[in-house]
């Protein structure tokens, strides 16, 4: 932790980090912000959401989890989702991702073309999951159809410098073999992220074993999916081999808290995961098993549940939760070289949270305080790529503003539908 | 849940609750306050917490129970508890609490008069708690001298409407046998609460049976202070057996989610215990092992954890937490009567939660929204007692303001002395 110090920033990148007292005469002419009573961090990063579910938040809440999806969740999508809700939904995921010092997101789900483009509308980072499931959408009729649309997105947008790419096979349970063989295949061409849910609750390893006769993750390394590329999402269920095998592999793990523990998944040993030196992040899930797209939120409950399920208060220091949410988010999605942490010549993908709010004093300890007194809400400022997106919790982005009609009709709709 | 409807008050008290369009006829020139996007509702009350230890919010984290007490709570208490800290402590959390929607709080700590002091000039309802524990302490020398101390402070200010009192000899391993007998006596004398830390660790309990040779429940049943005043904070290892006795006896819970997940002390059984008719009030803790003082974060906490420990995601409902932050903490505190619910007849303790922020959008279910998505942040005006205490996020009393600066004292003072 850097004291009076100035972070200069040209082109949205980052040209240096230095005291203050030397910027002014080092870098004569730069347009100057003072932020008197703040920390400046890297953005924060959500490693794992369903941006346009934001549209769906609280629908149905407190329900078995096979109730809550085949009642609830599933005949929304399906009669919903269309690219114009992807669109509308994820830029209001956006708007509120931003106000809780997010600037860079993973994406997993329908229309990655409208998630992509309300993100650049929005001025957020991105990167956008390729999806693949066997079940047929109003997006894609069948696994490669999936995998040809996400490819043509990944095709038209590969300069996009906001944009990057991952293959997302939604599960072990919805995506076939075939399906697991081609997306290895097609990680090792282009190399990108494979970014999928994996040992979220014991009834997917319950199903995997009668049918595979293996657990998702030795499935998964049986078709070389298993190695630095792969994003488990959860990874809430796993012995002490197969922690030892990602460690080994050097494959990331997105640890999710607050959806495992409102789905009531298990308790992910992020603890253990941590002390073999697994690359692990956060994320917010999406809005309808969350329900706040907050990693404040997920830094607080990741590291206090982190003591309690390794019946150790020193397990997931406030450090290591910051980590999580900023540089390995950054690993997990193949962007430690341009977001995740402030250092010169990376993006300024840069936050300020203001401590003058009276619950942040007295402050002994600015890295405790961010992870277990700090809201989203002292987030005053938010820059992506240099961008200033919000300045004192305001929009700088007019495309950020009167969201609420969009999300309002949508409402209806939904809940018309839902009454019917 | 009522829509459109009117909270008439009167001199302090809920005169009626009606639709919005008959309030202006039954209640001509009543002062009227439109709130259009907000939810109403009744204050939250923070069944347990030691507010002055706000100024020490976050001196050493992530340390195991024992050396964070003894290297660090323990030393910085005997060297700067005194009646102007507590005084000026309490008012930094009380300034907290309202930001944060509480209206009522129980407190447990040295000096109550200074607390309750502090409460009243910040308009705060209190349940003082006469502290009872077998170490001097700059404030009492010994068990007898805590009881008599606490008395008087009861007996001066018994007429004051917004103060109530409860015994609180501090946890069954700091208080004997000898003690505990008359705070039985006092309790039943005075008829008031015994709010004590009750089965909250492992080591708690086998010390017990070490030492007494039964569980600290067992011990306090044996003096028969196991009733409908006992108000059981913690209460995370609990058998069937323990559970049932608690329910048949109407005692009180406090559960404190995020204290028991920061100090690995385990995770209570609230699902059991509600389903067993268990009154369960939720708490914040002291701002050391929190470190916010934030019903919203603890509702928010109760009711996942909850899904996760029972393992089905139906434990707990939202509305079962605003239950718990609400009407189950004025019970457990003995103001049923008084607080916890809007009735006519109860105290005007009321806070509104203005939902136009754009994360609380869509909303399908408000009180899910309440538990799973707001937070304190969204809470816009509170009263107690019919006095209107934050407006739109300002503070109406100037008793709130400015407290910055003698958090700064404090702070400074307190590193000054753990850095030597």
């Amino acid at each position: 932790m850097l004291e009076q110090h100035a972070v200069a920033v040209r082109d949205g990148r980052i040209e240096a980090v230095l005291p203050a007292q030397q910027a002014a005469v080092r870098f004569p002419g730069y347009q100057e912000l003072e932020l008197k009573n703040h920390v400046l961090m890297p953005g924060l990063v959500n490693a794992h959401t369903h941006a346009a579910m934001s549209l769906l938040r609280g629908l149905a809440d407190d329900l078995p989890l096979m109730r809550w999806l085949e009642e609830h969740i599933w005949p929304a999508e399906a009669k919903h989702v269309s690219r114009e809700f992807v669109r509308d939904g994820t830029l209001v995921a956006c708007a509120e991702m931003i106000r809780g010092g997010i600037t860079c997101f993973n994406d997993m789900y329908f229309y990655p073309d409208a998630s992509l483009e309300a993100a650049l509308a929005a001025g957020l980072r991105s990167a956008q999951g390729m999806i693949v499931i066997e079940f047929p959408s109003a997006y894609a009729a069948d696994a490669a159809d999936y995998l040809r649309r996400g490819l043509e997105v990944r095709d038209r947008h590969r300069d996009e410098p906001l944009a990057s790419f991952c293959l997302a096979p939604h599960a072990p349970y919805t995506v076939s073999d075939a399906s697991l063989k081609q997306v290895a295949t097609l990680a090792a061409e282009l190399d990108v992220p494979v970014h999928i849910h994996l040992h979220e609750t014991q009834d997917e390893i319950d199903r995997s074993l009668a049918e595979h006769g293996v657990r998702p993750l030795e499935r998964l390394a049986s078709f070389g999916l298993v190695g630095p590329g792969l994003v488990a999402v959860h990874a809430v269920h796993l012995s002490g081999a197969e922690i030892d095998l990602l460690a080994r592999q050097g494959a990331s793990v997105v640890h999710c808290p607050s959806s495992n523990l409102k789905l009531a998944s298990g308790f992910a040993p992020v603890q253990a995961l941590l002390k073999k030196g697994v690359n692990v992040a956060l994320g917010t899930d999406g809005a309808a098993s969350n329900n706040r797209l907050d990693l404040f939120q997920e830094m607080r409950t990741a590291a206090l549940l982190a003591k309690a399920v390794g019946n150790d208060p020193q397990a997931m220091p406030a450090h290591a939760a910051v980590r999580a949410a900023t540089l390995s988010g950054a690993k997990a999605l193949g962007l430690e070289e341009i977001t995740g942490s402030i250092q010169a010549g990376k993006a300024a993908d840069l936050i300020a949270v203001d401590f003058s709010a009276p619950e942040l004093s007295p402050c002994y300890d600015v890295v405790s305080h961010l992870v277990y007194v700090a809201g989203r809400e002292n987030v005053s400022h938010v820059w992506v790529a240099g961008r200033l997106l919000m300045r004192d919790r305001e929009f700088e982005n007019p495309a950020l503003e009167r969201l609420d009609s969009r999300g309002q009709l949508w409402q209806n709709a939904v809940r018309k539908h839902a009454d019917s």
